[in-house]
């Protein structure tokens, strides 16, 4: 392809791009082909000899499109958005047209230099403590996704207490009696994260190949991980000689988007100074550009490394995880592959950054390109607003269930533009029956309401699940759903760029009228029964 | 920025692309900027207000580009190439457009199964046994880097290994003595690679806690890893309690492109049926294209994975490293979060691939659109010549190099492109001297020759690390140079979309006349003495 076969290539490829996001609107939010749909439209090998753009672009109508799931769709209310925005496409292309691995700063200094800028912007921005910036021990680092990061982390957590219980032993690096002592350690190291944090923590510690231990974080403290909790488990742990030797706490948990106490969790580890504490903030972290969320960010001096997506609500397209860490040279120490020995001041100091030594891969893509792009393109001001928009529209959604009562309970939120709800089952006859005592055996009395109370949860389940896949199999809107400490909940979050209020207030009316039938179908079953 | 405002600036920055490309030559190689450029050149945070494209597109010339090492330059012999190419481009462009995180088949079936299908054409394009495509128990997914596919090997590995361990001492999964012999067992195992494998072997050690023993593949043995000595490191394991699981096996070393001794190796591995083989060829891995290479992937089928960068010599952009294992449920079975009891045969049939179980982090990017567009742009027939002519070129340059013997020795090649060489040190005199034993003290003759060898080395070093330097600060073109078994070596590779006859010929000439002017120099100071 010559540079004009490219110039008329890319010039189609870009109006079918701008097609695409003007027609979106008539699309099918969620991808409806079958497994296996792809494989049988195409050459089972690659083709000999050349084929033309002209060829191979009609491909992407026919055999692509079909099988998106239209992320920036706007009925896509599921999981957490990911969004992409023309100025961050943009970066994108020009990323691929200076293609590099950019392994270290010599290989292109700009690819290292303007990532270091612009996580400085980032961090600014979100009120991140000085301590996270890259002028003092600290600095961020873009990764390509949340969970990345939270390996990266536990790795060199990992590394960290390791070294330092060996070094307490008075053990000396490089010996045979440090390694064989490091191996017995290592098995007794265990990774916390609460019920609710990620399964990419656990997934973690897979990976760095350590135990996993959860905090309960139950509805009472509305899903939270507390301090007394975290004070429990940790001496749970220290009771069975295991060594917690790293902790996420979220920032907007998956199932809810709640918020750990980060100041009694911070209290806490005043005793158990060596954890290493990850905030996991990968999509509510967004919202620290709101000042009036910046307050949260207070108890992160007390931790070692923070995470958030640009990737996520923040109009970059996938991937860009911006990790912050307190002092630097907690990941490097532990993932430079260069020895101590050769190790020196002038790279510690930061005058180079080598930022293959704050990852797992060798190689890196320039990423930030796109998030200068974006934070120019949409400055401060345009990011906030964009925020506020999603989180005054996913208070309207609330505010619309809470008008149904009869329908739907709120389980959480309106949290970050998402709200978890749960279908009210019919059965108040039922109900009133299974709690009141019955007078025939009396002492079973006290074990009546537990009863009851699992039959009306196992009623809300049922018919919360009947709502939830009814409304995704027609496919006006896609949501998704999941199960928070034993209770069948639709999760509710719209936050791309073609969210508007005539979307949420549609997605209510498709979730009452299907509940309404729902429920209805259950009356009339009741009825006959 | 809207529909018009983005044709507007795709047009500017599509036009900015081609002249990029177009005036490389007239461009030095290799960035000139110190350390810490770029900050000063930029605010300190982010803009408050909206930027247009016309203000932020003329940073690129600016100040981004000055910044960048040209990896598509036709003088860039260092490292390994990094190439792009405009159908990659497009790809690319479309990715970020259609972005998502699709961390499983349903987040947009189209991501998992193109991949799925280009993978099969990859496997069968450089000749791979059968075992690797997904259509029996293998397949291949799309890491970001080489690196990043060892990493996730050891990791499976190292599951794999203690799992069979556990079994054979009659553990049971899940159980607290499972997780306590684990951690014991856990201590001894140990990775392997050749001396001359790439680091991330020995990054993907610490990543996956485990210990690190390197193999020795002498010059004598052609810097390759033999069986021999495979056979003596596994033995000393074994003697010593050691439990070797992982061993990277190279299709090109980073330092001389050697080859290791496959079948040799693998009859060597026939009483270790344990040690999970990878074998990296993440940049030589591209000649399988070529039919007269393929007997090499033969011994393929006793190993487990394989791995080979479309992002290196096949023309699309970072990130594009593409895995191939034999048994996909090796990486599933140690990566999925989902619990066994909830696996299902269906998931591991094939039928739904969820590639979130075969990597680190969980989103992934739709990265199979540009290997796509790569293949089907260029066709077999394409990508064969292209990597033809490099190998011809190389041939060149190495009868170039042959041709002035009273400058420079061939340590390795011309293997894949690659040529490393030294500069021969002009200090005859000093040498007779050092080498004839002196009459006064002739007990000591027999250690005359060894110091006479250690001080050629010595000068050759000095002097071959001279002309390196050299070369590369007046900037025409781009070299690397590394130590190999204690030589000072400089490489030279030139194999991306822009390479020459003509600029071959032009670096040779460059060296001649840097290793003139150092030798004479080298010279003159000796007369002067």
């Amino acid at each position: 392809m010559n540079s004009q076969q490219f110039r008329e290539a890319a010039h189609a490829a870009i109006e079918e791009i701008i097609e695409y996001n003007e027609t979106l609107p008539t699309r099918r939010v969620l991808s409806a082909v079958p497994p296996g749909y792809l494989a049988p439209l195409l050459p089972t090998t690659a083709p000999h000899t050349p084929e033309p753009f002209s060829q191979i672009q009609p491909d992407i109508s026919a055999h692509i499109m079909p099988g998106l799931t239209h992320w920036q769709h706007p009925n896509f209310m599921a999981f957490f958005p990911a969004t992409t925005s023309y100025p961050s496409m943009l970066a994108e292309l020009y990323s691929a047209a200076f293609t590099a691995p950019a392994f270290n700063w010599l290989c292109s200094p700009a690819v290292t230099e303007l990532e270091t800028v612009v996580l400085d912007w980032v961090a600014q921005m979100l009120g991140l403590p000085e301590e996270f910036l890259s002028k003092g021990e600290g600095g961020g680092v873009i990764q390509g996704t949340a969970s990345e990061a939270i390996a990266v982390c536990m790795v060199a957590a990992r590394e960290r207490m390791l070294g330092r219980m060996l070094e307490r032993e008075g053990l000396k690096e490089g010996t045979e009696e440090w390694e064989e002592r490091k191996g017995e350690l290592r098995g007794r190291l265990v990774a916390l994260g609460s019920e609710q944090a990620h399964s990419s923590t656990q997934k973690g510690a897979i990976v760095a190949g350590t135990r996993y231990r959860s905090v309960p974080a139950p509805r009472e403290d509305g899903f939270r991980m507390t301090g007394g909790h975290l004070r429990e488990v940790l001496e749970r742990c220290k009771r069975e000689g295991k060594v917690p030797y790293y902790l996420t706490v979220s920032l907007g948990t998956t199932s809810t988007c709640a918020v750990d106490a980060f100041e009694e969790i911070a209290g806490v580890l005043k005793e158990w100074p060596d954890v290493w504490v990850h905030v996991d903030a990968a999509y509510a972290g967004a919202a620290l550009v709101l000042p009036e969320y910046q307050h949260l960010t207070k108890a992160f001096v007390h931790f070692d490394s923070f995470d958030m997506n640009m990737h996520k609500w923040l109009l970059t397209n996938f991937d860009a995880s911006c990790l912050f860490v307190r002092r630097r040279h907690d990941l490097t120490s532990a993932l430079s592959i260069t020895p101590s020995y050769l190790r020196n001041t002038f790279s510690d100091s930061g005058l180079v950054t080598d930022y293959r030594d704050w990852q797992i891969p060798l190689g890196r893509r320039f990423r930030a390109l796109k998030i200068w792009f974006v934070l120019r393109s949409y400055g401060i001001d345009g990011l906030q607003s964009y925020i506020r928009n999603h989180i005054e529209l996913g208070e309207l959604f609330h505010s619309l269930v809470k008008g149904r009562p009869d329908l739907f309970s709120v389980l959480t939120g309106p949290a970050f533009a998402l709200t978890v709800i749960t279908v009210v089952p019919k059965r108040p006859q039922q109900m009133r029956n299974a709690s009141k005592p019955d007078p025939r055996h009396e002492a079973f009395t006290n074990d009546f309401t537990p009863d009851a109370e699992k039959q009306a949860l196992f009623d809300a389940n049922a018919v919360t699940k009947e709502v939830y896949e009814l409304v995704n199999s027609r496919g006006e809107i896609f949501i998704t759903s999941g199960v928070v400490n034993g209770t069948y909940a639709i999760r509710i979050v719209s936050a791309n760029a073609n969210t508007e209020e005539k979307y949420i207030r549609r997605a209510f009316e498709i979730l009452v009228e299907t509940a309404e039938e729902v429920l209805g179908k259950g009356e009339a079953n009741g009825s006959a029964n």
